[in-house]
């Protein structure tokens, strides 16, 4: 979404710093607004450009029926969401030079991704999602990417363990319950970079399954995805999961970069965002069917019904699908690999549909019994939505 | 490998048919004997070329360091090994018109990819590799492509079960041990098609494993990987996933095509090619060490040893590093996600290494009890290299 850059941009449009947000390439942003079909960005040119829908230069989310089966996501069509528009390629061409300042440690020091493989390694499935996956659906249309389903996708990372580069650094320091990380984009001058800066704080619990991660599905991770190195938190919503990171901090406090205080707060409708309300950290339950979708031509018959399913930090252990928009359920079944609990996983429901129209939903429900709500919570800033009833599609039968 | 077509090259060039090949596009074959660096073919020009080695048109490998630990291999990085040139590229235009008829079924058929996806649907994870991978250590030097570790990677396929598929049609007729699958390449007149049709025979007990496929890694399998359907055969050697697959049959006996009865034998060293020979089907426990390899800069010190390893149709359940070319072992762990009994697993011991030359090998062992071997079956085709000798690394630390 775009609430943070182009809500700046208007105030410090009105303060005469129109060159500096354009040298810092934020300039694009406003493009969000115009609603025709727009190429890819430069820096995502090698992107499956049919399986997309580009919001803006950097907002792209994955069309509904382009998800796939193979419960992990292509890295072109993964969808991209950059806060702030990419540092220059050229910082993936030598991608062990890349370094970061890790603090908060016994013993801080800055290690360069050459230095992290000989740490350890750790590879980890998990879906990532951006915390405003869903806005599409909300009613009061808050500002912001439009996304319905597609900003979200299921991919495995490979890096050192943020517990291994802490170890190798003495452990972390005492009183430190938050870990904080600071992305690399170039910031704007003559603007607070606390207005802008991508930096945010996950307690520090995360440390377990957290990953300094270089590798995106096999291959070094592109620069639309964070590379040359990317914090993946994994069961945290798409923003924790810092992009281009320089700095790693195992801090006392919160960061106080705006991004945190009042971005991502789960903001009653109405209310001005505020450091007092909740963040948007962990993800939960949710599930969306893929196919059939309205678009689809489907014959009277057999069908199956076809999505995906996943718990955010919990395994999903339960799928229900209805075909008569969330009346009655029935059981579907989980099928292919499980790749643990943060990745997702396909169900389907091998329906049998007579002709006509038929508002298909489907319901997950995680191991520690938490089921996905019918209504979506409402928030200013349309995050978190997990409601089935918004995600039920309904399909005409031939 | 390019046995059959080459062998038959050079035999049908004396009966005079060289125009015959080359309309088919096999003259492009040879040019694999030239040794200098090759372009990718246009129908792999989306391929990742730094990560490959292209041996010909239709023979290339993932070069030993970048096959990742991501558990799965990316699409832009997987080998691809034709037995013939692929058919025209506009077959994967339309995906689900793409027909496959299937006999040996009560209700024998044609039926499309779009009726195949109304039958069922699976995905799995499986190791994919080509029966001639390692066959470059062979001292025999048998003819053929002399892949090292690279004519592998671990991929996810999607598609309809094939017990799905029977089970529409009315279930396999009685009296048919086998599953024949029949690929769809353009064979050149005036040769008998036995000779050159891609046409394997195997059990039918895999039936239970097998689908078919229309997706690879999240999208529609690509041209070079056998779109838009492909027999997908988990825990069997590559060649007996059939590409472009045009008939499915149950049948009483196995295939007389020469790819059946010829190639693909374990033929003892010296000897012909004979059907009374073992045929190249499961795959067996291998694994090797990908990082770090002699082109590696590799600093003294906390060294990760990486590799992967596999079981065929057993899941791999152990994995033994030694650092002084198999004198010693020491259990190394396995690490990222487990995607099921066919696919591979990535794995790392994190060694002390001092200054000096090393020796390093990677030893699995499955679920069955089967420990990869020392030594390879010697075969005058150079199948089947699952040697953990041949596949150890001499690294030098500095």
């Amino acid at each position: 979404m775009t609430d943070t850059v182009t809500s700046l941009s208007r105030r410090h449009l009105l303060a005469g710093t129109t060159g500096a947000l354009a040298a810092a390439g934020m300039a694009t942003w406003t493009g969000s607004a115009l609603g025709q079909e727009k190429p890819l960005p430069s820096y995502a040119s090698w992107k499956d450009k049919d399986s997309l829908i580009i919001h803006s230069p950097n907002t792209m989310e994955t069309r509904r029926g382009d998800l796939g089966t193979s419960v992990i996501t292509a890295s072109d069509r993964l969808y991209v969401r950059n806060n702030l528009s990419p540092p220059d390629a050229s910082i993936v061409s030598d991608p062990d030079a890349w370094e970061i300042a890790v603090e908060g440690v016994k013993n801080p020091r800055t290690v360069s991704v050459g230095d992290l493989k000989t740490m350890g390694i750790g590879t980890v499935a998990m879906v990532l999602q951006c915390s405003g996956n869903g806005r599409g659906f909300f009613p009061s249309k808050p500002s912001g990417t439009k996304w319905t389903v597609g900003a979200a996708g299921c991919v495995i990372w490979s890096g050192a363990p943020v517990s291994a580069v802490a170890k190798a650094l003495g452990g972390v320091a005492d009183g430190m319950p938050y870990m904080t990380g600071t992305g690399g984009e170039k910031l704007p001058e003559g603007i607070d970079p606390k207005s802008l800066v991508v930096e945010r704080s996950v307690p520090v619990k995360v440390l377990d399954d957290a990953l300094l991660a270089w590798e995106l599905n096999g291959e070094p991770i592109p620069l639309a995805h964070g590379g040359p190195l990317r914090l993946i938190v994994p069961g945290y919503q798409g923003v924790n999961n810092i992009k281009y990171i320089k700095k790693l901090a195992f801090t006392a406090k919160e960061t106080d970069a705006r991004i945190m205080t009042h971005d991502y707060r789960m903001t009653p409708p109405g209310e001005k965002p505020d450091p007092s309300q909740p963040p948007v950290l962990e993800m939960s339950v949710k599930s969306w069917i893929n196919s059939p979708i309205p678009k689809d031509k489907t014959a009277a018959g057999k069908v199956p019904i076809v999505g995906v399913a996943f718990g955010g930090t919990h395994a999903v252990k339960r799928i229900e699908v209805s075909t008569d928009g969330g009346k009655t359920w029935q059981d579907a079944r989980f099928f292919g690999p499980d790749l643990g609990k943060f990745a997702w996983r396909d169900f389907v429901l091998e329906a049998d549909l007579p002709a006509g129209e038929h508002k298909l939903a489907s319901r997950a429900t995680d191991d520690a019994g938490n089921v996905q709500p019918e209504m979506r919570v409402e928030n200013a800033s349309g995050y978190n939505n997990t409601s089935w009833a918004d995600h039920a599609v309904t399909v005409n039968v031939a």
